[in-house]
Parts: structure tokens; C-alpha cells; sequence
């Protein structure tokens, strides 16, 4: 048995997204652009699918397009946003912790001579709002921020991101990765005033291979790639039907998440306590943060013994983001953290699965840790 | 029971794809980038599933990039060797008959300044090789043609390319939309003298959602999207587990194409007898189409009425593409056909699971049509 604390790579899938896939694999495999049976039973299954991420953002349905996940929601916002509003400014405003696939859309288009801001963050990774508002000016055609950092669980104030667009008469786009925070907070992005919402299935016990892109109604982006009708030509391709399925079966599963926070608070309250307990253990997370992530620092160990010494036990962590694989965080260097801390970061990110024992077994794992990696050094 | 004649559009799951998808989502449903238990798991499943593919088009397996299907890989072929190769040239060769994410990428570059030169196709569909040695000139810095027609199974003469490029010493790279061919002839990319070749999983009897890009080793071209280093920083994200495992499958469970061709062009030979009995049903695919395409048409009725009469038989086929629904076929109209046959165009694909006793029921529905249809005329 896997103790698993990896839930901010991936989760694993749920039982009602394996059975919605394999139904769409063996009952409603059709073409969803063909005009006959099993094409129009494809279609009804696209278009329910549409409705059930609909719900879960309170959003209409014609609002949702479907991707191949959080990267490609994530370059097609940035990129798409950019190129729409390039002939009415320059400017770029985002935070210094994005997600590789925003931070590196953006490293690109300043490469084509975009000015991109990327606002400095304090040791628990939060921005500071009066920069935001200095650094939105005439000139911004848009804000990227993520809502919760996948790396230490911190909740950006994306909603000040619309104050501070009115505050400069700005004709910017507010884009926000909200895909540590799907399913796991309450999200109504027209509330938050944001114009384009990247989430991905897989962080949600959905499969692989599929997100979504919030497009408020009457926001145009420019496409990244072109060919047939399909997405409104916003994203073509024969739709990933197996995928779509199992993701909005995914979002149908979701418990209430303002309730299973109080849980999950719970439970990382619990760990916390006994993970500090241990000496030598320094929270990186801020007391506020999303408590599904929690990322500590354990003075002396470095990250990858570590992992290595956990994994033999089957108890599965991660050093940080499973798309920067193998390099230092960016997040927590942005966080100015001393280098004892940047050695030796763990996140551990839960999910509606995690089980207090599960909590036992990796807090004695890490204790066991400590006696036997130091002795070996 | 559906009689199904649109395997051109999307193919039925087979068993194999099915069950490797369950396992992968029950079993091995990590995050390949994660170093721990479960990750380990999913990284062999993902190096296992690009090993089945690269085996099919005979080349080695870091030279296949698993993408989101045939339209993304067609958009990154095209544009990545275009961005790469900007400085040497500006001129694009192609044909007019390309898939609509071939075509309309083709159409965004030409917007962007380079010059693209669609080879025109005589009423078979077919090129001239002549045309394309005369239209590859010293600045060509592409050559993309698919192999086989999607509308009406024509196939391209693309190993022509490869003396094109030679006998002009140009720099183009030689891409090749293989979507329609894979697996249903034999394919060796390096023995076409093809850099890039796209190939897609749903057409094959594996999920939609995914496909590859065989990218020839040394081989250089420009990412679309930017991330993660997934897939080389070649396609970032979080590989599509499922749908890859199930492509793999896929791949590994069809059977040896040349012997199939032959059990297909009986089928195909069989069918043409019986329909071109019936009268006023000209065939539009060339007699050496690949014989998994017949493209007819039925003069007097036009395509949609009689889509909905077979459909409501049970009997599956389209007008042409599904990526172009509802628009007049490009292909057919490139074809040079007159209007009766542009109106009336039938797409029959078969697949290996097609039989004799669905055809008859083809034969049989397109006879009472032509009573019928024309009767309420």
C-alpha cells in the first residue's frame, strides 16, 4: 500500500471517471462532429460533460473550452490574451511563482518584445498588493496570476487584480491557473472578475490528458493551433471524448469543497503538530495557505535521500513541482528562504483520500529518516 | 447494431485499448516526472508505450512525441519547422487538398509572410510530381503533403519530396500528415526521406485525445507551447497516461498492414461492384486509392438527406470530413468535379472490423434511397 502525499502532481483517478471512460470508449466512442448515431451520441456526451465543469465555476457552459490540460489552457490564455490586445499595449503583469507554463509563455513573449512584470513575493510567497496596483498601468493588456502556488499552497489575491485593472483604466484580461485550487475551495471566476480560468482534470481524480480554458463570454483570444470547427475554433481536434468524460465525471464526484476544507484542515493541523514535533522541521508554507499543500524544510536532510528513503517505504512525496523536475524551486528561491531550507523542501500534498494513518506512517518515516540519512553523512 | 462506415472520422475502441486505459487509471495512473513508487510506474508505462509506436514506423523511440492528437501534431510540425527554419527561406510547398490543420496553418503563416504554394491535384486528387519538383526552389524551407486523402484515399506520392529537396538543394524539412495511412499500410518515415510525420491514435481503434510526431533524430524544430520538460520541451505537460497507454494498445494490436490490404481491397471490390450496379453512382476515389476510402457519389440526391435516411437504418457514413462539417468538401472542389457529383459526395471508410453483411446493408439502403428520396422530390 502506497501512503501518497503527491496529490498536487497527480491523483489517482476516481471509480466514476474509470467507469465514464471506459463508457466512452465501448458505448459512446463516435466523432462528436459526425452527423449519425453514434456521432450524435458522442455529441450529448460532449455536451453534458460541458455542463458539469460549468457548474463547478458557475459559469455557462458556452464558457468552457476543452484543452489537453493546464499546460495548453495555461499558453493559450497567456499567449491568446497577448496577441488579441497587442496593438492596444505592451505590458504584462504576473508574479514571480507562476507555473512553469505561464512563467515560460511569458519568458517568450518577452523574447517578441512584450514587457512583462513579474511581482516580487515574501518568505511565505505572497505578493504585496501595492505592487500590483503600481504595476498595472494604460499600457496592460494582462494580469496572470495563479490563486493558489502549487508548490506551497499560498492564496494569491487574485480579485485585487481587477481593482487594480478599473484603478488604471486599464484594458487588460485577468487571467488566473486556478489549478491547485479546482475542486478545492469555492471558485466563481465572474465573481473573482476574472476573464480566463485555466483547471485541469487531473488534479481532481480525473485522467491525464485534459483541461479546461474559462473564456468569460465576449473575451476574445487568439488560437494557438487551427484546423477543424471544433471548440469554436479556439481549440480544433477531434474532442478527447474518453478524457472529457472522465474529467466531468471527476468534477459530478467532487464533495462540497468548503466543507472537505474543514476536514482537510483538520488533518494538516494534525501533521503539522507532529511534523514540528520532530525537530529540526520548518514550515515553508504560510499558517493561511490552501492547507491540501504544506511544504517543509528538513534542516539537514537533503530533498532527494530523502524522497528516496520514503519511497522505499511506499510513502510518496515530492521535492516540488512534478513539471520542474530535478531542478531547485523557483518558488521557494523566489522566497528568499536561507539555503538550509532550499536544500531540503518536501511537499506534501493531500487529497479528499488522505487518511490520518497515512499521516502516521510518513511522519515516522521521516523520523526514522533523520537517524538514518545523518548517520550515514 | 450499427453498420459503421466511418472509420475515416473515428475508429471503435478495440479490447486492448480499453483494458491498457483501465490499467493505466486504476493501476499506473502516476505522474511519469514523479521520482517515487507510483511515478516510477507511469514513466515505465510512458517509455513502453513510445517503444509500440516508434516499432510501427520503424524508428527509434526518442524519436516519437506523444501530442494531443493529429491536429496538434500537424500544427507543430508545420509551424515548429517553419519558426526553425525562418532565416534560410521564406517559401512553404504544399498541396490543396491538406487536412484543414494542415491547410488553415498553412494560411496563418502565409499571413505572417511566408509564401505557401498548394500544389493543384487533377480528378483523382492527385499531384503532378512534376508541379512539385518545379515549385521547390533553394528558399523552401518545408515540404508537408499528406500521405493518403482523408476524403477520398488518394495516396501522395511524398517519397518525391525527398528528390525535390535533393535536386534543389534546399534546406526544407519534409513533414507528412500520415494520419489516414497509419496502420493501414506499411510506413517507414526514413525510408520516405521524411523528417516529420503525424500520426493519431482514433483512427487506429485507440482513444481520441492523443497522437504522436516522429521527429527524425538531429532533427530541429520550434515548440508550439512552453512548460514543463515533458516530451524533450518539445510538447510540456503532463503526459496524457491513459490515452497513451491505450494508442500503444492500439498500435500493438493491429495487424500486419500489408497482409489486411488485401483482405480490405476485397471488401472495397465487392462493395464498388455491387453500388456502381445500382446507377447514377460514380466513384470520385481514384482506382489506386487506398482501398480503406471510397469516396462516391449518388447523382440526383444530395449527401445530407441521404446521411439521415441510411443513419436512421442504422447505417453510419459522411460527406467528407468531419473536421469540415457542414462546409462543401475542399478536396472535392479542388478535384475539379462538376456540381451534380459536389453535391451528392458519400465517404465510406472501412475499417478491419467492417464486413460483408454491412456492406450489403450499405448496398441496400443506398437502393431504397435512391426510391425514396427521390420519390418525395
Amino acid at each position: 500500500m502506497e501512503a501518497y502525499f503527491d496529490n498536487s502532481a497527480t491523483t489517482a483517478p476516481c471509480g466514476e471517471a474509470v467507469s465514464a471512460m471506459t463508457d466512452a470508449m465501448t458505448r459512446c466512442w463516435g466523432n462528436p462532429s459526425s452527423l449519425h448515431r453514434s456521432g450524435n451520441l458522442a455529441k450529448e456526451l460532449l455536451d453534458s460533460s460541458r455542463v458539469s465543469i460549468a457548474k463547478r465555476l458557475a459559469c455557462l457552459p458556452e464558457e468552457i473550452y476543452f484543452t489537453s490540460g493546464g499546460t495548453e489552457s495555461n499558453n493559450l490564455a497567456v499567449r491568446g490574451a497577448a496577441y488579441q490586445l497587442r496593438r492596444m499595449g505592451k505590458r504584462i503583469v504576473s508574479t514571480s511563482v507562476e507555473h512553469p507554463s505561464v512563467d515560460e509563455t511569458l519568458s517568450q513573449l518577452e523574447a517578441e518584445g512584450f514587457e512583462v512584470i513579474k511581482l516580487k513575493v515574501d518568505s511565505y510567497g505572497r505578493i504585496n498588493e501595492k505592487d500590483l496596483y503600481a504595476a498595472v498601468n494604460a499600457n496592460t493588456i494582462l494580469v496572470t496570476m495563479m490563486l493558489v502556488n502549487n508548490e506551497v499552497g499560498t492564496v494569491m489575491p487574485v480579485e485585487a487584480a481587477k481593482r487594480a485593472v478599473l484603478m488604471a483604466r486599464s484594458p487588460a484580461l485577468i487571467h488566473c491557473d486556478a489549478v491547485q485550487a479546482f475542486g478545492k475551495m469555492p471558485i466563481r471566476p465572474v465573481a473573482m472578475g476574472v476573464d480566463l480560468m485555466t483547471v485541469s482534470s487531473h488534479k481532481i481524480h480525473g485522467p491525464k490528458g485534459v483541461g479546461a480554458l474559462y473564456i468569460r463570454k465576449g473575451v476574445k483570444i487568439k488560437p494557438m493551433t487551427f484546423g477543424g470547427s471544433q471548440e469554436m475554433k479556439i481549440r480544433p481536434g477531434t474532442e478527447a471524448m474518453p478524457a472529457i468524460a472522465g474529467f466531468a465525471a471527476a468534477a459530478n464526484a467532487l464533495p462540497d469543497p468548503q466543507k472537505e476544507l474543514e476536514h482537510i484542515a483538520a488533518l494538516r493541523g494534525y501533521m503539522v503538530e507532529k511534523l514540528v514535533a520532530l525537530g529540526d522541521v520548518v514550515l515553508n508554507s504560510p499558517p493561511d495557505a490552501l492547507p491540501y499543500v504544506t511544504n517543509i524544510s528538513v534542516l539537514g536532510i537533503k530533498s532527494e535521500p530523502m524522497l528516496n528513503f520514503l519511497s522505499e517505504r511506499g510513502i510518496s512525496v515530492s521535492s516540488g513541482s512534478a513539471c520542474s523536475k530535478g531542478k531547485k524551486s523557483h518558488v521557494l528561491t523566489q522566497m528568499n528562504l536561507d539555503r538550509r531550507r532550499l536544500d531540503s523542501p518536501l511537499r506534501i500534498s493531500f487529497s479528499r483520500y488522505t487518511t490520518m494513518q497515512e499521516i502516521d506512517a510518513l511522519v515516522a518515516g521521516i523520523a526514522d529518516a533523520k537517524k538514518v540519512i545523518r548517520a550515514v553523512k
